[in-house]
């Protein structure tokens, strides 16, 4: 029941993204993103984290981290960090990401945009997708904007958009951080009633 | 339908919480997990949010950042931060926490400890503590631990222990902040035919 025979990819976006004032920027990509969401990757079962950043300093400077965590003191220090790092990788734009996760999947992946503003076409709703990564067995990215969100460009390339999320009040401004974490576990988590991984070895 | 009858608070225990070998420390507050919570907080419909820390240094530092984003050059620069940090206050031990939210909802509330750890008492369901929180009209706090996770104490003491967050893999080191997160989504957020706030306005 709670087999997902879909690939799915999660992107971090740096740039295209907005700022406040509605102009596209690139942001500072920072080392507490990516630790956060490879660990809410690596719970949910995705299969590639990319970050996308076109800044030289940037990809250094996660390349640095990774090593760290992944070969260095950090790795002996926690080796949960770096377990959760090893699906991860910086990439430079978002066509890249979807190249990787085509070479990685072996087929082109369903590309899928989150943003929390309005946008001039219809939405996916969560249970939607949720079925199709269930039923499909095809392959998905999913991006997702830091800064003030994906740039216009993205979200009307991507092939599809995701509902925003809502909790009971009329404000959603979550973190990218929390945001990931919530689609993730809407789209991937377990329901009650659906078969746990545990359950085969209780 | 969504309707949610009772209140719900929040706290962010810096102490008494074990560290990656299991002894009782003290964590430091970070900034950052006061940003992503309290907008979570905001989010989800939370009534308070308290930031449990025992050291000066780090209560002075929360409202040094709470000065910043409701009245100083941060309540202009980006008004969103302030609006979720109003409901957030710091105090110095999990009881006072309790406390707090009893003076504030007027009842005591049930405690419930989250922990991804082994614990050796029954645990509450998400869907059970969901139905609750619709239907009982009653005052509820929830315990987040940083660290390594609330110390055995807190987790003794409380009333309920909720399930831990699995995803569909047996990996389960999410960031205190996006267990928050997914925490507040599964028991406060609205699903697939329940009534919107939006709705009315539509």
């Amino acid at each position: 029941m709670s087999r997902f025979f879909s690939d799915v990819f999660l992107a971090l976006v740096h740039y295209p993204v907005t700022n406040k004032r509605g102009e596209v920027v690139v942001t500072a990509l920072t080392t507490l993103d990516l630790h956060d969401i490879s660990r809410a990757a690596v719970t949910y079962g995705v299969r590639g984290f990319y970050v996308v950043t076109p800044l030289d300093a940037h990809k250094e400077l996660a390349a640095r981290m990774w090593r760290h965590w992944t070969e260095g003191y950090g790795s002996t220090y926690n080796p949960l960090r770096g377990e959760a790092l090893r699906n991860s990788r910086v990439v430079d734009t978002v066509a890249d990401a979807v190249a990787a996760a085509t070479r990685e999947a072996g087929r082109p992946p369903v590309v899928v945009a989150t943003t929390a503003r309005d946008v001039s076409r219809p939405r996916l709703s969560y249970e939607v997708l949720r079925r199709q990564l269930q039923e499909s067995g095809g392959a998905y990215l999913l991006l997702f904007g830091t800064g003030w969100g994906l740039a216009e460009e993205i979200l009307l390339k991507a092939d599809q958009v995701l509902d925003p999320i809502y909790g009971p009040t009329p404000y959603n401004h979550l973190s990218v951080r929390s945001a990931v974490a919530i689609t993730l576990d809407r789209l991937l988590g377990l329901r009650g009633g659906e078969e746990n991984f545990r359950q085969g070895t209780e």
